[in-house]
């Protein structure tokens, strides 16, 4: 159970991800009935559009998109190595142009913490300095060790007491970087702690290394949260780990392309199988898609309505939901490892290749 | 009120289209949170794609949509001229090339009501023969003849008796042909009769007298529906003049656009000034879009997000249906002159160019 301002969050807990104030297609009323509890939204996309200063000037993010639970807000480090292009990193800032409007802007740890504290989230993250995998060793340490001397700068310039700062840990794949960054950020006694830089294209067992190393570092009595991560096997991986947040664009991403997650794997709603049949995406849910057939679902894609993005969308939140509910249970039951190797059997088995 | 085998609507009416099945951007149960009573889905798109045998075989469209009120269909007859390409008309059937796949498809009033008849729906249209408008009289003439030669086939063709056939007026702009033909309609002792064939360009004025002349000549215990209008002030219009039952795509479409509608006219949301205005669309409104500000609505357009879309025709539709409610208020209390000038007062005196 986390506390943040805005009430409590049960962990582990995953968090839809609200990029420029929506999680696509989902209104507040429907995301709230899918089991959420706190949200992600992206300070770099809201601080172009529409401006944190409008946000600021309506009242705030929570009033802005009509959530009034928790909201995280993550500071850009990712987007602006990720979609700005051609940047250049000093000591003092990062320097980029704007995947809009192509803009050189300039954004110093001290400018990310205003644009965070001006949208008013509940929990903010550090600037971090994210390089991509596999890299040169030298600049993946310069980036680990710039991480640290950022996030200090952030904790240094925060000012909201009523907003939580968490640090970013980086250090690509190397344990032994990652345990030194992990320990250099406890030292700045954070209000939680994040694993960065990971899912980005290494395997899924370099990933679990990395947060072996990692994870028993970091404060056991604060939030430990792995960044964009990821598909519902990692989501149970992670928390065997001792991970409680997560966020990531998967269960909507995939849903707008016609892909629902199941406990018997993914059912790719645009096969020819599904033309006929009349059963939900599963049995029991009582998400607002398994109200219909998969057969109509998959018209809805077919005939290129928007309606099948909104409805997968929510079935696949919903089941991210549902299964991070069954994780706390089996966690408080002290059943989590044979809850593990169950849900890890049933998406195995599933019809589908993964 | 109009009973179908599906319960009963209140009249005047307007039904959201579902063109294939679906009302797009809402879920049947926001589509009911909006006061829909009623939907028209379309024949021909359905048929197409996914194919009503398929409809048919997980249960008919009731169970396909997942909406158990009431559903029109409307037969093709407008999409046959409008959509498809290369159509040749023979006094049997139409011939024309699938807007979907360039495939040759033969439409008699049989197929037209055999298609209606495999999805299910409460209310089935008959066949007909539009034309564009300005037109040669001589081919105005002729269509109406044959619409009126095809509604007899369709009549004689249905089966069903769970399903009611309405017919549809056709004429053009001339007054004696919409006369003899709503005439030569109203022998063939139809369930409702349709006024078609207009809000296909002409100024609103003619088809205002087109109503004059048709409506009279249709039976007053039958529902009379005029097809496929249209702005609120045109629903006045033709209440006014006797018609009881609407479809359009104006408020869904419009909503997709960024058009709101208010009692004040219509809001263009993506106008700068909106960009901090922290009011509803509209104050009093209980739709979901009005729970947030203008501002983050014009947000969700600029930002190109599907929320927006599905949240002004949320709004829309829901601003229709709270109109035909007021309307049967004022029809019941004998008031329905002061309030159709009251409304179009509010309409003009808005900020907003029409």
């Amino acid at each position: 159970m986390y506390a943040t301002s805005r009430g409590t969050v049960e962990m582990p807990a995953f968090m839809p991800v609200a990029t420029q104030g929506t999680v696509k297609g989902l209104d507040p009323r429907s995301l709230g009935g899918t089991g959420t509890q706190m949200v992600l939204a992206n300070a770099y996309h809201l601080a172009f559009r529409p401006g944190e200063e409008v946000v600021a000037a309506v009242g705030g993010l929570h009033r802005f998109m009509g959530w009034d639970g928790p909201i995280l807000t993550d500071s850009g480090g990712f987007q602006i190595f990720s979609l700005a292009e051609r940047t250049r990193i000093t000591e003092d800032h990062a320097v980029f142009r704007s995947h809009i409007d192509g803009r050189e802007v300039a954004v110093s740890p001290e400018r990310a913490i205003a644009i965070q504290e001006a949208l008013g989230s509940d929990v903010a993250m550090v600037l971090d300095h994210v390089v991509a995998l596999p890299n040169d060793p030298g600049l993946v340490r310069e980036a680990a060790e710039r991480s640290v001397r950022w996030a200090r700068r952030c904790r240094d310039a925060a000012r909201r007491s009523d907003q939580a700062l968490f640090g970013i840990v980086q250090g690509g794949l190397d344990a032994g970087l990652r345990r030194w960054c992990a320990e250099q950020l406890t030292r700045l006694d954070l209000d939680g702690y994040a694993v960065g830089g990971l899912s980005v294209g290494e395997p899924p067992a370099a990933m679990y290394r990395t947060l072996d190393a990692t994870v028993p570092v970091l404060p056991a009595d604060r939030p430990r949260y792995l960044m964009g991560v990821g598909r519902p096997e990692d989501l149970l991986e992670a928390v065997h780990r001792g991970i409680d947040l997560f966020d990531c664009v998967m269960p909507t991403r995939n849903g707008r392309n016609a892909l629902a997650f199941t406990d018997e794997g993914p059912l790719r709603l645009r096969n020819l199988k599904f033309e006929r049949d009349q059963r939900p995406l599963e049995a029991g849910c009582s998400c607002p898609a398994c109200c219909h057939s998969r057969a109509y679902l998959r018209h809805l894609f077919l005939a290129r309505e928007m309606l099948g993005p909104i409805l997968l969308s929510l079935h696949n939140v919903t089941y991210y939901q549902r299964l991070m509910a069954a994780a706390r249970r089996a966690i408080a039951e002290d059943r989590f490892g044979p809850f593990r190797r169950e849900k890890m059997l049933g998406w195995a088995a599933g019809p589908e290749p993964r």
